[in-house]
């Protein structure tokens, strides 16, 4: 076995441990009473310590430097590339550290789900403060390794080579026009004559069901996957098996749906991942911005379009009991029922036009908690600041629908906000490059077949791996990197236009 | 640290990647879809094999030895001696040995559950060869190391201390009593004026939550477990967090609710190990004899009893929307539903006088399967003769119902079967003490409230965790060691009484 055979052979095991981590992560989070939690949190504390400690392993080294003279394909190179960025990251951190980091995050979240329900924030307190004290810990030692500021390092762990002032530099432009932009739209919205409420009592069963018939027309494969339902839509699982899920609200099909297919947008970027290097980090998704673009690309371009409405409408009108020719039921009322734009309180329930702004006040706060501008104490009054400033919102004393509302601070993802809106850009440059690629995809999509864009997204995201960087992924699939203006574009002409 | 100490936090650590192994372990049997079963068996290997080294590094060997001399409580003192017999008992196997028996067991059960819908043993068959000959090999590596033979090394790693010349004595009053005693029951019961119907179409969700209301009456702790389904019911998970799982059949409510009752008397006695234990081999059951004698005092015992009848008919009643003064719904008929006896092709649904008979099979044929008496190949010759002689019942070419019925020879369970029927003796013998000890239980019964009896189990069995052996809990419990007799009394008297 040469070295890069020997590294190979060690990764595979790496992504054996992961396979089950994912697994039992889904599980804590779909499945697991309550009860469960303490000795899941200590036992998934040793699971962290023995995947750290391999990837830290003195061979692994010796293996990357021996790999230097071997005459590799450009994807084993990518491979080597990437192990040693894993390896690096591995290298920051100590055994105890990822096991207290580890357990730490467990018992947040736990606390949080019974916090958040009771709009608690004194009770969630001192399990935030520690989190984001080991959150902070970690990002100085990153920090340190690598030469970048603290959140910047944190930042590269979910979307590699971004730096935050590449991030200001995109986010100027949401942040100078979406306000104005929201304005806009809400008044145009309302001088059209008022929705027609689509019904008060959605079965929860027949939402599920519809949810599946979806996903199945989406192209999602059933037979390497499943629907289960938690507190907050996620997709994990690996990508021989991958576990989405969402909630269900009976005065609701809407959110319920629109998370499927959010979440099958993630899904199908996972069990699209090339094949023949599932064991090893090349085969890995590229980035938190990446997958974000592929749920959204589903959820905001392809499924909350007129063309897609049609084909969708009738559908929702048969799980619910419609009657025929119901002008609830006509695409028009159901097209303005899920593209209506409002000022809301709540990241996930947004609608495309606020979302980013949710998002950028997350980016300000989690920056400014990092660089040790922000205590946790005084979260709750910089998040009604904000809130006010962007959105017109106040949150005060309202813990549970706003500081409160994510699991990412509680859960240890600092860093992490920034790739929504990241993603929600990719998405309308891919998308309007899939457009102008796919002859008829309008026509397509109206008549329920995404064979045609899956297929291309498969060839340009999803089969690629991490063997290419996003500007590179950008450049071949739209001709240009990241910019806001497909976005923006986007936009404008959907609620505008 | 001194050497016990080591021992200690190095079994905690093995106790947290088993809670991983019996997480996945019912994922695999309730959750997975099958397309995600290839990557699943190769990261189960993965994890079998860094179990199976975790037990036999050398540290651990010294560590034992250093026990020695030490001053130990005899909870340490059991637990030192559990540590070591499972050390002596992994040191038997290499690491690949276990790799490939890991991934052979995951395959074959994967296989088993698309080949027994189909009723295609010539489909099953080389996965099947391929286990019982890895079985056979583990056999006769326990068997060189034991000093035991081939079988009797099998079966003591389900039933310790246990072997096959004890089964033999045990089973003979019952292999000579009991054809004849099935015989009598059946004509006794064919006087009887016919069996009222209890329905045709039993709701899927009605049966669901009769089954919980059942778990709570029972004392089951919801905040540590859960009820699913699955294409065989069984109770897995971890004591903080047990995962039961039972199957429903729309015309037929009366199988699922009492598999969720057996396997409800499984996950009580998980969630009844000693709790301070718990991260340690002194904590675990102790034998699956004594685990069956759980399920089976709780389904047999207490809850096909006419007194549970008075109790639960009413609520079958409810659940399924009976009338009031129904006579299907009424005790009587009720109770005759769920002692009435029949031979049938199926173990898992044969009533308690002929299951014993199906395990007697069982056991033989397993036997000689292993001492290399009977090949794979003739295995469904073999079954049909043994069923034909025993209940009087042809399985010629039906395999379905016959030799692929059970799931443990596809998962590599040889010496297993036994214990069933050990547990039902044990059941019987338990109860009749829990009867003699505990004033009132059949009136506490007739209220359906478990309490005192999930007490004196807790006491007399639960708590006990694997501190003592079989013979000594039976004789502390019930004044004496384990004999037939309690069981083939309970059944002359509730069936010819």
């Amino acid at each position: 076995m040469n070295a890069y055979e020997s590294l190979e052979v060690h990764f595979k095991k790496i992504a054996d441990l992961e396979h089950i981590a994912a697994m039992m992560n889904w599980d804590e989070s779909a499945m697991m009473p309550s009860g469960g939690g303490h000795a899941r949190s200590r036992a998934m504390g040793t699971l962290s310590v023995l995947l750290h400690d391999l990837s830290v392993e003195p061979d692994v080294q010796s293996w990357i430097a021996a790999c230097e003279p071997l005459e590799l394909t450009s994807w084993q190179r990518a491979n080597v590339r990437l192990i040693e960025r894993g390896t690096r990251r591995a290298l920051c951190l100590s055994s105890d550290f990822v096991r207290e980091q580890t357990e730490a995050v467990m018992a947040s979240e736990q606390q949080w789900r019974v916090s958040r329900a009771k709009n608690d924030w004194q009770a969630m307190l001192p399990a935030l403060k520690k989190v984001v004290d080991l959150t902070r810990r970690e990002s100085l030692l990153r920090a340190e390794n690598t030469g970048l500021s603290p959140y910047d390092a944190m930042l590269d762990l979910y979307e590699p080579g971004v730096r935050s002032a590449r991030i200001d530099a995109l986010f100027a432009p949401l942040k100078a026009e979406l306000p104005g932009l929201v304005t806009a739209i809400i008044e145009r919205q309302s001088e059209a004559p008022p929705l027609l409420p689509l019904g008060q009592d959605f079965d929860v069963d027949a939402q599920r069901n519809l949810g599946l018939k979806v996903m199945g027309h989406m192209g999602f494969d059933f037979d390497h996957g499943r629907l289960d339902t938690s507190h907050h839509p996620f997709c994990g699982g690996v990508p021989e098996d991958v576990r989405l899920t969402t909630r269900y609200d009976p005065k609701d099909f809407l959110t319920s749906l629109f998370a499927v297919i959010h979440e099958t947008g993630h899904a199908m970027y996972e069990q699209g991942r090339p094949s023949a290097w599932l064991s090893q980090p090349v085969s890995a998704a590229l980035s938190m911005g990446t997958h974000e673009s592929q749920s959204l690309l589903m959820e905001m371009q392809a499924c909350r379009s007129r063309e897609f409405v049609t084909f969708v409408a009738p559908l929702m009108r048969a799980a619910f009991g419609g009657a025929d020719g119901d002008p609830a039921w006509s695409d028009e009322n159901v097209y303005r029922h899920i593209t209506s734009v409002q000022r809301g309180f709540i990241r996930v329930d947004a609608d495309e036009a606020t979302y980013p702004l949710h998002v950028i006040l997350r980016y300000e706060l989690e920056r400014a908690l990092l660089e040790g501008l922000l205590e946790v104490e005084d979260l709750p009054a910089a998040w009604n600041k904000k809130m006010t400033d962007y959105l017109g919102l106040s949150t005060e004393g309202n813990y549970e629908n706003g500081v409160m509302q994510d699991v990412h601070w509680p859960a240890g993802l600092i860093g992490y906000f920034p790739t929504y809106t990241l993603g929600a850009m990719m998405a309308a440059q891919l998308f309007a490059a899939a457009k102008s690629s796919i002859q008829g995809l309008p026509e397509q999509l109206q008549g329920g077949d995404f064979s045609s864009l899956l297929g291309w997204l498969r060839t340009h995201v999803h089969g690629l791996g991490s063997s290419v960087s996003v500007d590179q992924l950008l450049k071949a699939a739209t001709g240009e990197v990241l910019t806001p203006q497909a976005f923006l574009t986007h936009l404008r002409t959907r609620y505008l236009g």
